[in-house]
């Protein structure tokens, strides 16, 4: 993560004032891009507009890609606890509470639950419109030269 | 999924008399394509090569990779239980105990641990080589006209 | 539900103004009781107070126990919506971020994330002096006459 | 774990060739005995018989006491690997797939996903005469001197 670019500010259309994601990340440039911005409390957003290619044979957002855009904003909500250490996914859980449509808007958002030595407890949501779309929470284990 | 086309068997490389996924679905041509083959048992397997494309900024494959591929499959492990109705996930959850790396042929698999009239709990795992790299659970609300 | 005594309200001791759990439940009776009370938003809290009974072989809650107080908690911080209906735990999951000890009287809260037909999503923490001491989420089965 | 006392063999009734639980462990005396055997491959189970006293107000099994059974499990299925260095459960999560009820014997069983440096991966599952009451996976944190 050393060699992250700066943000770029978006100037218009859906996602005016959002940030670009900042990440050198093939699977997140493949399904995105996401967008973040941070709330009025400092806390990250990530956003991503619901098009075609993210549906499911039964035309709305696939699962794998609502679980994508919440295992990817677990790492940017918990920014501030992680910024030298990196990290992987150790465990995420999802409850899917409502269908993503074409064209909707999602956010992700949360809160570090916990940051501790070698791990950083993390919950969420994804709304479009303040409705909620999925509960998630999920469990960052910080990288380390000592392995698993 | 009433009209998914017959599915087509690969005749050579890697995957070479696994079947392409039969479903119509944007997203899974997005990240895939997805091969799927029964094993000696009847139960499918679900499989996928990392590629570039694939990977995190850490160059490992991307969670939300690996949580794509769990989430379909836990329908095309519930094939024989859930033909006639569809259906969405309801919740999944997922342990990722080590990574998927570049050129990888990483295979998920699992069971139906039970059918209900209006739900199916799966689980299953995801792994390459015989090395585990998920374990992952999850239940599918099948699709009725009376809603959530 | 049909049948449940009314409340009592504690009037001194650590539970001062709490009342004690209305439910006629043998298990919870086991373990318990569990005291409970609306916070300021109307929102219900249940809390227990650690005793020598709940604690592990290492000297802290055991957290079966813990898991028993969230399990519960599904359904006190979901009584708005499940008035009528009763229901079962379908999924449960959980984090344990920090032990509880000896002596502290850790509180469970929460919030519905969604009401539906047929399940209600929740999600909420256990704390003791504000510290965290688990997340948890989960989904009610709501009861009806046609089985799962 | 150091002083645990040797296991008792069971020499009639319910449990007749099954282990008493070797744990000092005050919640598990509160809500057990919880009984233990391998089974032919040497995989541990662990056993509790429903009685009253673990009711909820509905007359099946409490899901808090599935739950400790559940957590207690964990433990018992990784003891190979974890024997030397005691440990806390991170996370678990579990799917209710159907109720326990008054005289059911139920048994836990399962195996260890991966062992890692500080971390046990487990799955398992709860049956009554293989009927499947639970499915459940959980995380163990392995004790160290370097705290969390």
């Amino acid at each position: 993560m050393a060699d992250q670019p700066a943000p770029i500010q978006v100037e218009d259309g859906d996602f005016k004032g959002w940030y670009l994601s900042p990440f050198h990340d093939d699977y997140v440039n493949l399904i995105g891009p996401f967008y973040y911005q941070p709330d009025e409390n400092g806390q990250m957003r990530v956003a991503l507009k619901v098009e075609q290619r993210h549906l499911n044979g039964g035309g709305i957002m696939h699962g794998g890609c609502l679980l994508s855009l919440a295992d990817t904003a677990l790492f940017i909500i918990a920014m501030d606890e992680n910024k030298t250490s990196g990290g992987v996914t150790m465990q995420l859980d999802a409850q899917f509470v409502s269908p993503a449509n074409l064209g909707d808007i999602i956010i992700a958002s949360g809160e570090v639950v916990r940051s501790g030595k070698s791990t950083i407890f993390v919950r969420g949501q994804i709304t479009t419109n303040d409705t909620p779309v999925m509960a998630f929470s999920g469990i960052i284990k910080r990288s380390s030269r000592s392995g698993a």
